[in-house]
């Protein structure tokens, strides 16, 4: 598997970013009891368990057991267990079971971390030159892997205890939070040229093969919003009956309100909530329930844990759309613009198809993006679960448009 | 409600199109028993004689009711029995049970038929020229609409006889037909340049509004083959185990394999297929259902009753892909290309989405198209069972990627 | 296969009996289009026409095939499509989609019940003594058969027009029946001795297999409710909570009412029920959909369309129970019972388990009653829709817990 | 709530069975891990942290907080978290989501154990007579209810780990069993007089509720087997294709074959089992997943996890059939029978229907056994699993047909 790109990074280089992607992840579990990282709360997500194993798969798998001479693998069984998708890998355990997994432990697994670790830094050690070509580009892509699951560490294991009529928090906020502001500034249309824009990575540094080739794109003028959709906007939509007008809903979304029963988004309580009796009661307005628990809607925050679907009717209610992925992508240029990322991935209007000219990488890794390319849409920026340093203006994002348990939201655009 | 449309034609010649349309939907159904017209084989499919009033309904609600005096409704309950998704106009009769509606009988359904024309010829005998600005547009809407349940009229009855273990024939073939040819003429592909192209509708006559605004887009040089991928030639896919082959799937279209059991084209059948012996037995190949009956498969025919995820694993096969819909839309000012339409409708690899500056359609007619734009395919094209004419370049029908029951294949393309 | 039973009927007085229910099958389906004896409206629904044909195809395969010499099948298909559940007959149409059957044509099925009928002629013109023996406990079986298939006809056509918002009538009523009295005569408690009793069915005459071998019973002193439980009761339950209060329910019932959203028996509608705007409005109570179309609930009649689920729970909140199918049987000694047949099918406490010394019929028979032993309540008396004089005291009718859609209510019984 | 019963035990004697019983509850959760201890395999089965909590709870609720002065509730939260099924006392956490629970911790639950444990040794101290009266009956349920629930424990983490492909052992055996024996002796009948029979509990000592009252049965002669059927004569029945015969089998236990795909008892694992290759390979036979782990199929061992369809398809294959459940009771008192309890519980053909007479307990403890008795099978004996002392000839367990995760099996019986 070869993964072309300009300027390959030094083996030291790698291994202190191999140090930190690595410690992360440990240090994002470390909140957690062996039982919260067990469990699956649902199809679509994974045990923080299974992240942690299979992140460290991907790196035995793809990289050691071809390219490391002498190296034996921890378990044999793991290959089963912690492949996510691989066809060209074999059988694996069903998506849908990956909570049944008590064993192997969770010691176990970090002594697997620990056992790959090892082989990885012995690798770096030994690599020559003519290797480290083939070895540099997988091991840089095992590293963006893992931090795509650590965000999805973050998302899951939220979505687990938001099944929990306790709504316990991930991490309890230190201090109440010191809020300057209560209400977003007033957002800005900021008038885009549009014409001729290239799109796409085309420079050095890492890129998944879905962010390329790079390519023209013909844009007609535009507008976008300044900053993201805030709470505070984003309830006045409720209160002027968002949820109840199919009008501003596709029609997929509409069925999905009606047969789901949304009324907000999807970690909002409402005062009348049953579970807030579990938090001591009291609450006058919308709750939030997030990493740092249940906390009241802050009208200012990014509006988060959207659907595509609510998304779009929003912006249909605000009289505007939701940019499409390369009229976002060229605002990048834009330095007018705020919370492009940290924040939350911001739903665009372009579904998630391949790029003109675009080919999957080849080997085990063609599997990585292409063969999801049909029934998604794109999601750019990232959020405050993505680490830092992780993506790009390129960086395409993409989930199903009924998805709601990612830091998911919006920001405003329209034709001019 | 108004479509803006260059040159509306007259009276006179309007009259003759619902004249010939309205005729023709019933000139579809006469082949078919009452029993045939009632049932529903599945929540997709509709009821031929629910196809005869919704299209009857249609003309009825949007255009009679608002345009025309003193027209009194036929029945008011088929407001609610025979809306198919029109939130602004109220509730309606749930779609998976339109095949329960053994009342209206068929008779009462022509009645209404018969009642409602009565009224669009009363409407165009007295109306004005300043009423016919409006209503000049809602009729011809009318008849587009109509002539699209014509072809799903077919697609669904043909669906409908393919769950009866009899396979009856929609209409028998009047003598073997005589073939010329059994294999297809050899693929050539047709190199297109690219650049900036016009895309979209644009001139005189109708279009729907997913069609517009018309507007460049850039594409790459391109090849695409000069004719439809050949049921000889998706037989050398099967045969190659291309169903069993999930490196050419995409990852949606392998879990349909499986979970389906797909095998071929949703109506060929295998030599050991049971109901084989209903038909007299005695085939040695592949056998295709169709509006003739059970007949052998035609090398030489396009495949139909095809998924977009079949198609798109076919392409993947044959070392090709999808072309886009605006590739397709190019290519038809290429004189080389054939059967661009009346065979299959071809799946493209464009998703669904609108058109940069696409409006809805004012009033009613905004649900039409633009509630739809997510979570699927374009096809381009027409096929055996479109009417004549009804079809443009421009055209973009649409449907989600699992579906098996339209007369639905493809062409290739490869870049250059 | 040779049922044991003490005295056959001579072949003319079969002939007889053969003509009688044959014809009352066609009579019951003559007010029924073609389309409304086409469709089935839920898996344990099945159509007219299926009814029609499978009661026909029970002659054909089970005594004219291996009886008859020189009888040849109408068509040999119809083995396939229209065996019910003999697993021992081969393969056979699945039951979810009888209601895909539009051909054969309804006039083909008449054709075919012809057929069979002179086949079964000529059987008895010509039929010898020995083979008599053999052919007359088929025979009688068969009728029994059909009898039990038009009370399905008519339930089955029931729920299909209760399918459809227009509630079509079955048969409408000729004039307002004059009702005599508006309520019931107030429910007297007939005390029985209990004791050994002797149940099941011993003498002369035909009964199934279920009902045998007839054997003594040990009951407990016991009281029975002299008439059935009245729309008028039962409306009472509903207006003191009946639906609202789990302790009155068994779990399973508890789970069907919330899951269902049960409110009231199957066929009853608010007087805020929107199809009841199809019925011309007015409403002010209760109303009933039955074989004559809408009407107010009589609440001197006995309620109907009831769950065993719904018949135990308005038992516990009378502070009765239900009788046991025993307690039934021996109340039938008591000339001082009423409405014990002809009415409504009648919930016993007990499940249908198989008698002390059961053996089902030998074979193909054998799949009669047996293999559904399990999971299922005995219901006893008969119904409005059951056939004059298919019935007797040791009648074992029985359908699953939450079945609504049969002509069944309850009378309640104490101990004492 | 009051339990009347002649000879209340004196709080001493109770204060050490209390003890036992609760210690006996976390020496079996001892081996398993806190991820074990959390997870829910199927909505049927719960974790065995919940187990804990709430038969903790049920002391809590039931006996606690109405009984005794002073008590205060560990965490009210625990009321909603732990009830399992009891209506009358409010709402609940769901069922299907018990595994989502990783918090409270398991840590938290022993420190509830601990909580209500001192709670109950004071009120052991301080009550005096006349509340003993009370009290006694109701701490006496809670024992055997816990002790149900300890046989739960077993077969739902028994039922997890069989949903894990490593196959993990509950408890590994401590050296390979020595087996005497390889086969089973050969199965005697023992006839059985029938007559009159004295059935359900009378005596002194405590019984559930659906084990009364007492009464007389009538029983014809029969003949019961003397040992239950082993692996070894289990595997007969499938090897003579008694999965694939469907005259062997109830209707609803044939749909069950085929829509589950039934091959084996549910824990069997035939030779080709691709788990086996975790297991380290080289099986030959059919092996059986067990509490020790996957070990080779032991002929003479009685068959265990089958459902009730497949019981009585094997006695339907060896020419006899299953004992109701009074058959099963009256051959208590025949010395010559074996294997009665503490192997498997014993499928009988008795649906769980109430006895004539039987009134619920008063109270909370109505919802005990009376709201189940509707669409379940009566099963006798006691298994491997079932504490000891916990059951009696008239004890009644019961499970729905389809159920193949408890250790249940079957004996044969056949008519006189």
């Amino acid at each position: 598997m070869t993964l072309s790109r300009p300027s390959p990074q030094a083996p030291h280089a790698l291994r202190d970013a191999f140090r930190t992607v690595r410690s992360a992840s440990r240090e994002l579990a470390a909140p957690l009891s062996p039982e919260d990282q067990c469990i699956q709360s649902m199809p679509d997500a994974s045990p923080t368990k299974w992240h942690l194993a299979h992140t460290t798969w991907f790196f035995e798998t793809v990289l050691l057991q071809p390219h490391a001479d002498g190296y034996r693998a921890f378990d044999p069984r793991f290959q089963y267990l912690f492949n996510s998708y691989y066809e060209a890998l074999g059988p694996r355990h069903p998506r849908p079971q990956r909570g049944l997994l008590t064993r192997p432990s969770i010691d176990e697994v970090h002594a697997y971390r620990a056992h790959v670790e090892a082989g990885v830094e012995r690798l770096l050690d030994t690599v020559d030159d003519a290797a480290w070509a083939t070895v540099e580009p997988i091991l840089t892509l095992g590293l963006h892997h893992e931090q795509q699951h650590q965000e999805l560490l973050l998302t899951d294991i939220l979505h687990a205890f938001s099944c929990n009529p306790l709504l316990p928090a991930y991490r309890p906020a230190a201090a109440p939070a010191l809020r300057l502001a209560t209400v977003p500034p007033a957002m800005q249309w900021r008038a885009q040229p549009g014409g001729h824009v290239e799109v796409g990575h085309g420079g050095a540094g890492f890129a998944f093969d879905n962010e390329t080739p790079r390519h023209r794109a013909l844009l007609r003028p535009y507008a976008i919003a300044d900053r993201l959709v805030s709470c505070g906007d984003y309830a006045q939509f409720i209160a002027d009956g968002g949820y109840q007008r199919p009008e501003l809903w596709l029609s997929d979304g509409w069925a999905a309100v009606q047969s789901q029963g949304w009324r907000a988004p999807a970690y909002w309580l409402a005062p009348d909530d049953p579970r807030l009796a579990f938090q001591g009661g009291g609450a006058t307005g919308w709750q939030v329930f997030g990493l740092h628990g249940v906390r009241p809607m802050a009208p200012e925050a990014p509006v988060s844990q959207l659907s595509f679907y609510e998304a779009a009717a929003y912006a249909e209610w605000a009289g505007a759309r939701l940019p499409t992925e390369f009229e976002w992508e060229a605002a990048c240029a834009d330095d007018g613009m705020t919370e492009m990322t940290g924040h939350v991935w911001q739903w665009t209007r372009s579904s998630y198809d391949p790029y003109p000219g675009f080919r999957p990488l080849p080997g085990v890794a063609a599997e990585y993006n292409g063969k999801f390319m049909v029934g998604q849409l794109v999601l750019r920026g990232g959020s405050v679960a993505t680490p830092a340093g992780h993506t790009r203006p390129s960086y395409r994002n993409f989930f199903p448009p009924a998805a709601r348990w990612q830091f998911s939201g919006l920001r405003l655009a329209k034709d001019l």
